[in-house]
């Protein structure tokens, strides 16, 4: 599972490149296929490419006082340069640069709308097509602002956008505030940042989160418009596994539901052991929650090899004969003759895990309990995060009791839905479940999956 | 001055990735920006990046029995990815891939007319207004042939087209043919080639040139359709310095015509010397027929580093103190007491010319006369050609005379509009010679400059 | 501070390229600046080369059913690709290939032996002295093995070194066993680490250490000699901060070493806190163990950026601008209000520690008390790690209390050197302590720091 | 066939570096596999890698006002990064800097010398055997010059050394002068050059050649010491083929020896023709030559890609498929219906030549006459020329007639030995003319090849 992107914009009256950099940087885990800034003087620089923002930035500056900024996941298939973003639009009014996080599910019925009055699309992304329905409603309304709503008013799906316009950083929640969006401020100067981890990175302030629905305009001052109102539908996976721990989502801080994730668990599935440990890095938050939770002491049962990295790639046949053991590798003096609790944030095919498992027995595990610290994830994302089709979930093949056996545990828990609605603290109403519970909050009948 | 660029195509009953890569290498030196190719069997692949042909194909493959190619000239600005060739258009009857060499000089109104109609650009490619009007043009002809045609109807400009629709290779030239496209078959199948060289390459056969004004498909057999018509305007400069030497461009063979344009130098502005030389590479096929025009004997006066090339990055400094020797060395038993006559296709600035006529007296020349082989730069390109614009040619400030003087030139000659028309072939008429007589063939008042 | 080095051996009856290249990843932590493999079936053939593993042997292989592997320690200087281990040897007998991870004190003295007989160095490691110093034995006593005993006694210092000889894999280890050297076993074959944690890695069982003064030959089957006697020094550091985790060095595993040490710590110097938690990655083990023994609650109080790494350079003005705060991030909902108990293994400038514990207040903690796993360093190592001058240490120049009020924390408190050679679990005489203590155990009287 | 190496030195009041690293650009056709420069102020500072100048030191400078350089040939086998050069050799009188063209015959019986008293090599090369003569007679006499002068009388074979020690640049040349080796001057700096080509390249004027036999030592002024004096053998094959044509060797300007000896072939082996070209680059000065000689025209009737170059590999099939035609094209409007004399500097398998004169037939060429500007290479050279066994030499397999057939021409003729020597312009007995001839000048029964 992979997070699609990040945003991020900032408006100042010095060169905002560097900051847009850090602030990136500082959301390199939400996307590593592509990186790209735009920024603004008197007309719009963009410098953007694959790779890693360290990496696409090596030799670059754009000098400009606004600017935005993104970040794009990383896919196995075909480099796909084009889609790597801001996307610069040209127009009868000038031109914008654009960036978004999330997905639009009515994409198809919008693209045929707009291809049926002769346009034409040069990516396949469909930030492509939200900026062409805000160039076409500002043709027909003449101001930006209301192009933007009225835009809103025809996208179904999840959106946060970073939009550079005319000297002006704006950004955009889509109404059920599916995707993250904050805006932060140091001095004078705003920012806007897809996860709050990246304002601390820049030295900046939270000041708040977009609202859902809400339109901010960084110029001498924020201004703040509203768009249409929707049903809150929060991602729970930022929660479980997204977002930095060290982020503050919609008013939560990530790190505190992570643990309490756990500590709810250890009450709903107790289990006697010796040491709680954790999958590293994925679990090592929940793993603490759940020894605060049972009071069974906490331990660091792997080491993990800290250079398996960008630079190393494993043979496949080696890779099969080796296993996880050149990634991560059982403490013996901590596992041997242990029943152990192996906490882990989700599960989708287990097919690592019970890898994972073996290396503890054959370290000398003496019983391993898995806990997953969220419910079995069944069904496919449809807003935003990279998941496989339905058939990739082994929950929505197998019953819990048999993913146990298939991975090797002696027992598997997950935790409950009311469990994890309890730890991420907002309402189960304002929350979207949909991979859990199959039911897809944001109306769209026709279940595509992510486009690629 | 820098050509823009080059495309190839091929269509066959297998897959057509390594002769499209091997078509482009060929014609490398019209463009080392960036390189493409889009393939396609059931679906449409594409694959592009900035760099040289093997650089941007190093662990890229795409299979496909019919495709496009394109290779892009070299900026120093800021690169762009967005703008590398083909581009791949997405609209409502489906899509296609297009690559183009040339320049539409009324891409502003164009470009405008379809901003009207709510479109949007992504890239600052006129490839992309092309592509724009043609998939318009589809949607109410119903027909992609008629639709190319109605497209032709609109632009004035220079444009050879490679175009990938519906599991056919399209190829498109102007109705003045100011770029060259042409035909290569082997065995049933065809190609199409900016350059015949790089049929050569391939091993095809050059079958003919597309007509100005032309329409040709690759399918099971080659058909051809007829677009607008329009007066002849063949670039002049493909045969004095940009085409490869061993291409044939409608119908004649470059380098008889460089010899030619040397050979016709000689009887124009004869000179008492004792060896003729060029500038390495650009002046040495006009050398050899001033040599055996003049009866002089031809000798090679420098010696060039083959090493230095692209890995090669002089400091400013060093360079500016260094002067041109790192690249070119007289040979100075040569030279040395010898009345020189140094030939060269063109003048630019007469920066380079300066040092190394300089070099040639410092190595123990006693006389140096230039000749250059085509009449004197005034007028910048509108057609295709990335050249700077009027302030930066030498010829549209300075007299032949101050050019000699400034370059420091014992004597300087030109080659006469006449002799150069000669050389060529065609009637004069029918070549484009706006860059030396100001005199710009195709309409458009407005002389705007190419984009960059 | 940086380990110099680490090396790998690998006997068996196919290839053993693979098994070295992994068994090297595993140790990457010991050595980043180079990387090297020799192999031998008929004549021995060696790649080596600057960077990790995973990039020197990007596309090497090398064929061989023996072999011996090196990394080593990256410096921040000129890189000296002649300094790459291992280092193949020509002389009268033959020739051999010879890994080195220690550092010999009286090489001056051996040096100008040599030099005297009229040899010559051309890299300027101890490990070309070792292998002079053999190739000499050799030809005075005619038997490989003679000559490595010869050569030992005449080394003072610490060396684990492992030789490729006439299709054996030798492994020597000093009398003191200042550096780590074990056996491994997988069926027949033999396997020789600097960790054991390198065994796990590629599927060997750790047979025992190789004994210091011991030299092990592996055949057809293993053979031990030994070598010279001497008083043990294993280097305490190894255990503190050096070795992996998951490593087990002469009986002692590491990670329970770590535990025990904060647990020992919270003993000794107990603090009233509400959490304790750990300089990221360097302390977690110690805190861990200091939250049990104190039952106050252990958490993570930092979050990692785990892009910063090598492709990522922080220019110099925005890193001091930036502090720390691109690497690593106080989590606030952890923090704010809290008193924390701030664990480290060590301090050597304490420079960023001092940022760390400003970044902890600046979220909002009420109080910051640091400890530290192990007493204060404030002498040089001669044995083998990079570390500087005396008068880098902050220790030696300060008392603890002026540290703690140097970095910012309410209270400061070390490890006594009783906590560690407790937790350690070797008896005091046993260890070298002499970082901590100035008291060099193996005899020279002039103090050289390593050699770059 | 490669050349094995250049050297350059510089003394200076100023940082040399940049100019050594110019003057080894200018001889990078006479080594790509290497570079490495060493500098010295009060130390000697050196940075030395595998590629080409402009990689090697794409980010490194070195400070000290004297210093060497050197670039060493490329091998298709395995990179050695520890026989890069120059050398480093530590000693007990200090340390020197060695760089090495050449090849010394008796090195295996030297070595062995050196093993038996306890010497180890830890490189392939011979340049290691010198410095080890060097460092030993140094101990022996106390004076650098003389261990310098006692270690040439015990080299035999070729060598021209480029040392830097204790501040001073010496430049060694071989008592036959083999490789050349010469001495530049701007003001009062002195310059050391394999070739006079690196000294233009730098600004500096060519003084005289470095004698046979001599030893020069560049400080306050330059000083010139004599060595063993022995019959002269200057390498025929530096003139030919691998010196850049704008060098003087030995008073003999490259340039005009390669016209003379095409000059001299066209009155030895006169026929009748159309046109005369060549083989580009290698027989491009020969042909002029021959045209000169002849009063043939010559024309250039191959069009070389450009970008074929380091970054283009071509894969294997492909290469068999399209034969040499992606590098180089026959011009048909210059070959068709022509008899042509086609040049080459000399013929080793005739592979390429055939495939060569294939594509010059496919193009239209009635008749093709192969003139080699060299007589027949059937001996390897064991004065440091990369040529492969006997065997490798088609001439050594067959007689001309039977070449010719092989290849494909109508008629092939080679220059004669006397022709070459009357175009050199030295007497016979100083050349070196083994590959021709099988009789080796410098004594050493025992025929090895040259080192790998």
């Amino acid at each position: 599972m992979k997070e699609k992107c990040a945003v991020f914009g900032f408006q100042s009256d010095t060169d905002v490149f560097e900051t847009i950099y850090y602030g990136l940087h500082a959301m390199q885990h939400r996307g590593q296929e592509s990186a790209g800034i735009a920024t603004c003087n008197d007309k719009i620089r963009i410098h953007k490419g694959m790779g890693l923002v360290s990496e696409v930035f090596r030799n670059a500056y754009l000098s400009g006082n606004c600017g935005i900024g993104h970040v794009r996941y990383s896919t196995t298939g075909d480099s796909k340069s084009e889609n790597a973003q801001p996307l610069l639009i040209n127009y009868l009014k000038g031109v914008f640069a654009i960036a978004h996080n999330g997905n639009i599910v009515n994409q198809e019925g919008l693209k045929k709308m707009i291809e049926e009055m002769g346009g034409t699309f040069t990516t396949t992304t469909d930030t492509e097509l939200i900026a062409h329905l805000i160039a076409q409603e500002h043709l027909k309304t003449g101001d930006f602002i209301k192009a933007v709503q009225a835009t809103m008013k025809q996208l179904v799906g999840s959106y946060s956008l970073a939009i550079l316009y005319d000297g002006m950083v704006i950004g955009v929640r889509d109404p059920s505030g599916v995707r993250p969006l904050c805006i932060g401020r140091k001095g004078e100067h705003h920012y806007l940042a897809s996860e709050s981890c990246a304002l601390d990175t820049v030295g900046a302030e939270l000041l708040r989160d977009v609202k859902p629905g809400e339109i901010v305009v960084f110029g001498d001052q924020m201004k703040s418009y509203s768009g249409p109102k929707g049903r809150l539908c929060h991602c729970m996976f930022e929660y479980v596994y997204f977002a930095r721990a060290d982020s503050v989502i919609d008013g939560r801080p990530i790190y505190k539901v992570r643990r309490d994730l756990g500590r709810i668990l250890a009450r709903e599935s107790p289990v006697e052991a010796d040491i709680v440990c954790a999958v590293p890095d994925s679990g090592i938050t929940h793993a603490i929650g759940y020894a605060n939770g049972s009071g069974i002491p906490y331990s660091e049962a792997f080491m993990k090899n800290r250079y398996v990295g960008r630079t190393f790639i494993l043979p496949d046949q080696k890779q099969r004969e080796l296993g996880v053991r050149v990634k991560m590798n059982p403490i013996r003096s901590e596992v041997e003759g242990k029943r152990i609790v192996l906490l882990d944030d989700s599960i989708v095919r287990g097919t690592t895990l019970k890898k994972i498992i073996e290396s503890l027995r054959k370290s000398g595990a003496k019983e391993v309990h898995v806990r997953i610290a969220s419910p079995p994830i069944r069904n496919p994302c449809l807003y935003g995060i990279d998941m496989q089709t339905s058939g990739e979930f082994i929950a929505s093949e197998k019953s819990v009791e048999e993913i146990g056996k298939t991975i090797g545990a002696d027992t598997l828990a997950y935790l409950s839905v009311d469990g994890l609605v309890e730890a991420i603290g907002h309402s189960r109403g304002d929350l979207c479940l949909a991979c859990l519970t199959g039911e897809y909050p944001l109306e769209n009948p026709q279940r595509k999956l992510v486009d690629e």
